[in-house]
């Protein structure tokens, strides 16, 4: 019984993921989904990488997910950016339904990118599909090396990884080279890009893989 | 359908739950669950801790929860303290029964603490019962001074928050008042201790609220 219930959830999910792909794929859109702990920085990396897109002429939207508040939509409308909340409760993350409705109250014309800022949550958001060109999972130095395999699947689904909080490993003891090599225990060859979301020359890099990015993320089967 | 399976599932949890409270008490054991995000330093509470309470006579074991890697119970086990370690693969948090394993793998012989170290995620754990006499919310500095209001569940149910990384607070832009207020918006009069897990002196308060810790935890009734 509680196999089926959740392998049926499951096909709704995947229903309104190839719905909003479609959608995506028409319009032109590319869509990523921001994973990662509470506090590890993902909408400061917004704050920082979407003045530097905007700058460059594109155009971007944002759905953020969070238990409760509607704090980091408020900082992303504060940039121009147009933003919708989810609020999920006790929700633990947000399935390609939720989505597809946050996106449905966006104005899509001309959109170049659309983020989608899950709630904070290394375990859960890794396992639903929501339709975007790929998972990003934003790790930071000072939640300790060795992440990567005691939360393995977000690093197995995603397409890339944002190291925050670069400038703060001096005050811990982070090790890169571990890290690096915990990454590739995962899935070897998944790129990381190392920031400060409060240097903003430190995002240049993320921008560049963000515009070159045209990948299809495929799902793993849940089994 | 789903409501009822839910409910279901509940109601189990909490028949462990309740078995496990009454072992605890007859053993004379108090039970905690501590809960926070990855790397906000539950481990790292825990070997600052366990030191201290066995120089003062205390017999501990450890019941450590993670989606995979034995490295935690490997770092209380190097303490000498006895530890059996729970993976719960895609699982985000430990659940009553699996709790009640572990438990059961231990030696309970003279124990008077047991810590569960949940799985490191700030939603889901702080929904499930285990039995404990105490949830304790491990939050840090790191993380940000908002979390209490994005993610009340936790602090609504926790008993007493252990806010770690004091010395990181120079290096982000942690505003200590501001936390302060948003966990009393939560829950009025719910403890705050501060610490830093590398600093040894500082986890003393902390040590003394464990001894005298007698509180009955409650949970909030599923709607």
């Amino acid at each position: 019984m509680k196999v089926n219930v959740m392998r049926n959830l499951m096909q709704s999910n995947d229903q309104f993921a190839q719905k909003t792909r479609e959608l995506m794929a028409d319009r032109k859109i590319k869509l990523f989904n921001l994973i990662g702990s509470p506090g590890t920085g993902k909408t400061s990396v917004l704050e920082a990488v979407l003045p530097v897109l905007k700058k460059k002429g594109y155009r971007c939207a944002v759905v953020e997910g969070d238990c409760h508040t509607s704090r980091d939509a408020e900082r992303i409308a504060a940039l121009e950016v147009e933003v919708v909340q989810i609020n999920t409760g006790d929700g633990c993350h947000l399935d390609a339904n939720v989505v597809s409705k946050g996106i449905g109250e966006l104005n899509l014309e001309g959109v170049d990118f659309i983020f989608v800022e899950n709630v904070g949550n290394m375990v859960c958001p890794a396992e639903f599909d929501i339709g975007e060109l790929a998972k990003i999972a934003i790790s930071s130095t000072t939640e300790g090396d060795d992440k990567p395999i005691k939360y393995p699947r977000l690093f197995l689904e995603s397409k890339l990884v944002v190291l925050n909080k670069m400038d703060l490993i001096p005050h811990t003891n982070f090790n890169l080279r571990d890290y690096k090599g915990y990454v590739a225990q995962i899935q070897a060859n998944l790129p990381i890009i190392e920031i400060s979301a409060t240097n903003l020359e430190s995002v240049i890099p993320f921008v560049d893989w963000l515009e070159k990015s045209n990948i299809q993320n495929r799902q793993t089967p849940i089994e």
